[in-house]
C-alpha cells in the first residue's frame, strides 16, 4: 500500500487512517463535511485528498449513503480497489450491483470490521480499534486475487483477523450478536425514563451492563437497523416470543396494577400463578444460560487471564497515586483497574488486575505497607 | 452484635457471615443442606448453629421459602431480631403477617441489599460484596428504634448504605432495575443458542455486556420473577410495546423469510420501510439514551460528569506509578481509570477521568513532564 484514500472521516474512517500513518503509508481524507475531514487531519489521520490516484479506497461512511459512494468511487478512479466498512452488506451489495459496470465490480470487496465504540466522530477515533478484532470480508470466486490481497493487507495491518463470509450470512449474525442486542438494550433503558430516582438509585452492574450501549447514536443505529431490516426483525421476532411466554407466566389473573399478594397462602409465593409458570419462568433463564455460554470470550479477556486485588482507598487526591507508586514499588505490572465510588462513603475501590501468579504476593506486599486489602476474590477457575 | 445467626449459607448469606467473623462476631451456620453449611463453615463464615439464643438472625434464603423460615426463627428465639435478604418485599411481609403474632412481627425487619453476582454459592461468598452497595431497609412507623438499630449496625457492618423503602416501592424499583433486566438479557442470549459458530464469533463486547447476567442461576430467578410477578410483568409490558413498535417499523411487507434488498433502489436502504419508521427507530435509540443517562454510578456517571486525558504509557512494572504519582504532584484527583492494552504491543493506553475543569490543565502540565497525552477527546457533549 502506498496510498490509500479514506472517503468518511468518522470514528472507524480516522481510526483507519491513524493506524496506516503510523505505518508511514499516505492516507488521503475526504468526507462531505470539509469540517470533519479537517478534524481527522488534525487528528494525525492523513492528508486533505487531493484527486491522486489510489491503490485502495476505504469508504467508511454510514450505510444508507455507501453504494452511492463506493459506486461513485469506483468510477472516479480506475485503478484503484475499493473496500467498506459498513455494518450491512447484501444490500450494499445489490446496490453497488445495480449502478456499476462488471469490470467495476470487479474491483470492489466489501468487508465490516467488529469493532466500534458508543461514542463516535473522528475525536473517539483511536489507532488500535481494530487490534485483535474479526473483520468481515465478502470476496467471492470472481474477485481478483490480487484485488483480495490489498484488503487483506489493509486487515492485517490494523492487527484484526480476516474472516471471510458471504453477504447475507454477514447480515444474519450481525442481527444477532449486533444489532438486535442495540435494540433490546434501547428498550429495556427507555424503561427508566420515567421512573423515580430513589428506584433507579438501586442499579447494580447488572443494568449497567445491559443498557452500556443503549449510549449509542440514534441516527446512525436508524440507518444501520433500516439497511438489515429483515435479519433484525426476525431475531426480534424471536425475542417477542420468548417475551410473551414471560409474561402470561407471570400473569397472577389479577392485572398488573392488583396487589399480587392478596389471598396468597404463606409460603406459596408463586400459588397464584398459572401450573407450568415457574418452569417456563426458568426454562427462559436456562436458554439465556445456553445461549449466553455460546459467546467465545464472554469475560472479557483482562477479567479472564488476571487476578483482581481489591484495595480499599480514601477518596481523596493523591491517594491512588500513592497506591499506584507502591505497586510500581514492589514491582508488579498492572493489566487493569476498575475503580468504584461507594455510594455515600468516602471511599474508593479499586480492583488491580495482576498476572495471577503474583495477586497473592501484591496482596501481601500492599498489607505489609499498610494498605487496606480484603481477602483476595477466588479466581473464576476456583469458583 | 454478640451473636448473629445465618439462615441459608448461599451466596449473600455466606458473605455476611465472612464479613462479620471478620469483626469478632460470633456467628452460626444453618442451612436446609447441611453439606452447604459445611463448606460455608469451611470458608470461615462461621460455626454450626448450635441452638443457642441470638442478637440478630438473617434470613438468606431462597424468596418463595423467605416468609415461612422468617416466620419460624421469631418463633423459636423469642428475643432475637429477625432480618432477612430477599429481593422481593411486599409478598414477603404479607406472608409474615399471615404466620407471625404481632408481638413477634415487631421483631422483623425487612431488608434486601442490592448486590450480588452471577455466580450463587457459598464458593462465590466475597466478605467485601456489600461494599458501597445500596441496602434496602423496610421498617415502618411501628418498628422499634432498638430493633431497627440492630439492623442498621448489621448494614453499616457490612459496608454498605441503607436506604429506607415502602415495600411495594421497592418491589416496583427492583423490577425495573434488576429483575425485568435479568428477563431481558435472558431473552437475547437465548436467540444465540442455535445461531451457527461463526457467526457468534462476531460477538464484540456490545453482546458480552447486553447477556453478561444470563449466566445467571435459573432456579433462583425463577422463585424472584414468581415472588414480584406483577411488578416485572409491568415492566416487560413496556418493553414489549416498544418492541412490537420495532418490529413493526422494520416490517419491509416481505416478510421476515424475504430478501429484503430484491427491487430496491440504489442508495436507499431504507425505502421499503414505512413512513415514519425510521424515525420511529431512531426515537426507540434516543430514548433509551435517555434511559441510560438516568441510571447513576461509575461507567454511566463518571464518563459523562468527568474528562478523560488519555495518556500513553509503557507496559512495564512502575510506569502507572509514576503516572499517578505525577497527576498527584500537579494536584489533580483522578475520579477514575481505564487501561487498555494494545494486544501484541507493549503499550498501555490510559484513561484518567478528572473534573471537566482541571482536564485541559493536566494535560498540558503532563506533556511537559514528559507524558505522551495524544490531543485530548472531547466529552460525549461535544461530540
Amino acid at each position: 500500500m502506498n496510498t490509500v484514500k479514506i472517503v468518511g472521516t468518522g470514528l472507524l474512517g480516522t481510526s483507519i487512517g491513524l493506524r496506516l500513518r503510523t505505518r508511514g503509508v499516505r492516507v488521503l481524507l475526504a468526507d462531505a463535511s470539509p469540517t470533519m475531514a479537517a478534524l481527522a487531519r488534525d487528528m494525525g489521520a492523513g492528508e486533505p485528498d487531493d484527486g491522486s490516484a489510489c491503490d485502495l479506497i476505504v469508504v467508511a461512511v454510514p450505510p444508507d449513503v455507501a453504494g452511492q459512494v463506493i459506486a461513485a468511487e469506483l468510477r472516479r478512479d480506475p485503478g484503484a480497489t475499493v473496500t467498506d466498512v459498513a455494518s450491512i452488506k447484501g444490500l450494499l451489495l445489490q446496490q453497488v450491483r445495480g449502478l456499476a459496470t462488471k469490470a467495476e465490480l470487479d474491483r470492489y470487496i466489501g468487508s465490516h470490521p467488529m469493532a466500534g465504540r458508543e461514542k463516535s466522530g473522528a475525536v473517539a477515533a483511536r489507532h488500535d480499534l481494530f487490534i485483535g478484532r474479526p473483520w468481515v470480508v465478502c470476496s467471492d470466486e470472481d474477485t481478483p486475487p490480487g484485488r483480495l490481497r490489498q484488503v487483506l493487507a489493509l486487515i492485517e495491518t490494523m492487527g484484526a483477523t480476516p474472516v471471510h463470509l458471504e453477504p447475507d450470512f454477514h447480515d444474519a449474525a450481525v442481527a444477532r450478536v449486533s444489532h438486535a442486542p442495540q435494540v433490546i438494550a434501547s428498550l429495556m433503558a427507555a424503561q427508566l425514563v420515567d421512573a423515580p430516582p430513589e428506584g433507579v438509585g438501586l442499579a447494580g452492574q447488572g443494568l449497567r451492563d445491559v443498557t452500556r450501549i443503549a449510549a449509542s447514536e440514534p441516527g446512525l443505529w436508524a440507518r444501520i437497523l433500516s439497511g438489515n431490516a429483515a435479519e433484525v426483525r426476525r431475531v426480534l421476532l424471536g425475542v417477542r416470543d420468548g417475551l410473551d411466554r414471560v409474561i402470561d407466566a407471570l400473569d397472577t389473573g389479577e392485572g398488573a396494577g392488583a396487589d399480587a399478594g392478596a389471598g396468597v397462602d404463606a409460603g406459596a409465593g408463586s400459588r397464584t400463578l398459572k401450573p407450568g409458570a415457574v418452569a417456563e419462568l426458568a426454562g427462559v433463564i436456562a436458554a439465556g444460560n445456553e445461549g449466553y455460554d455460546r459467546i467465545p470470550g464472554k469475560h472479557g479477556q483482562a477479567q479472564r487471564r488476571f487476578e483482581p486485588v481489591t484495595v480499599l482507598v480514601d477518596d481523596s487526591p493523591g491517594s491512588l497515586g500513592r497506591l499506584f507508586a507502591a505497586i510500581g514499588e514492589i514491582g508488579v505490572n498492572i493489566e487493569d483497574v476498575r475503580i468504584e465510588h461507594a455510594a455515600g462513603q468516602p471511599l474508593g475501590i479499586v480492583e488491580v488486575f495482576v498476572e495471577p501468579r503474583v495477586a497473592h504476593e501484591l496482596a501481601e506486599a500492599l498489607r505489609r505497607r499498610g494498605w487496606r486489602v480484603p481477602v483476595e476474590r477466588l479466581t473464576e477457575e476456583n469458583t
